[in-house]
């Protein structure tokens, strides 16, 4: 059975290690999985990644970065996320277009309906079946983020801004409960870790 | 009185050489005139024109190819051409969202109305004031490119790539008269100068 998980949340919400951390489980239990990053995944999303948190002295319109995120995103669809549920395999995204929506919409203020169809543009309609929003107060994801010391564009943008995107999340998550599923990521690691667990194993009727 | 006029046609129809042209005879008359090329213009779309045309191993999906024109355009548009167009100048530009109309959807057979929703949302309802089609027999066009020996990945597609875009073209002229302009560009380049200026002066009131 295939299976499309994607996780959200802001910037030090843990994201990477829960993703990770899920997707060694399933490959316990004998699961073929695919753990993917966005933006990026593919050679040509790489470089527009790179193009948009590290370029130094190049000014991105609000609208520029939405197609840009989105042009990343259609690659991968294409080329990878659909090929591999065809195949039948699971796929886990840490980020995807509800990142481009939280962030782009409601965090730049760009109209949410049209950064929506914009993403419908790029994804071709392909939803996630299960999307976890590990979520935490911005300041304490922040502060997270900040002992790294390795912080891009996004990251060094104001707090006002992440307080819209978690908001942004969170009003989502309201809108389409059947899919979002909103877990405490302030707990402790390994707590948040068996929390994912039990919802996947339910999902994948373990 | 500002201005926003489009050169459009296929590979080798001569837009560079005419859009100077153009540009130095409106200079003549005092105008000041901002002649640009897309993909490009900006930092921002120097990068992605460069990722689109010449590099090498990396795959570009349809969907992606068209997002990141417009992710180009977007940037053009909002930093550039806006801007530029409001301070009372006369824009020029070598190529706008016509040629993606005409390459994604005609030549890639996308979804036409798909391509140009994607085109209005980086535009964001712009159009040209004046669209000045230079149309030439695809292999004409593509002899007088040949000569050049410097082809990127659109002017190396086949033949009846070409013929598609070309048709796609005279559809849209066909379809708003009113903005199209086409031109015979088989003629020789000083009679084809003659009939776009008369056209452009006339615009004027000169």
């Amino acid at each position: 059975m295939s299976l499309f998980i994607t996780f959200e949340g802001c910037d030090g919400c843990g994201k990477s290690t829960q993703s990770l951390a899920l997707k060694r489980r399933l490959q316990k239990i004998a699961r073929t999985v695919m753990l993917l990053h966005e933006p990026g995944g593919t050679r040509l999303g790489n470089r527009i990644s790179y193009l948009l948190k590290w370029t130094k002295n190049v000014s991105i319109s609000p609208t520029a970065e939405l197609l840009l995120f989105n042009a990343s995103r259609a690659n991968l669809v294409d080329e990878v996320i659909v090929p591999a549920l065809h195949a039948g395999r699971i796929v886990i995204c840490d980020r995807f277009a509800d990142s481009t929506i939280a962030y782009q919409g409601y965090g730049r203020s760009l109209d949410i309906t049209f950064v929506k169809s914009t993403c419908a543009v790029a994804t071709r309609g392909l939803r996630p079946d299960l999307t976890i929003l590990l979520d935490v107060p911005v300041q304490e994801g922040l502060k997270r983020k900040a002992g790294t010391g390795n912080n891009d564009r996004f990251e060094q943008t104001d707090l006002a801004f992440h307080q819209r995107v978690r908001q942004g999340y969170l009003a989502m998550a309201q809108e389409e409960p059947g899919r979002w599923f909103v877990v405490d990521a302030t707990q402790p690691r390994e707590r948040t870790r068996e929390i994912i667990w039990q919802k996947v194993s339910s999902l994948l009727g373990i």
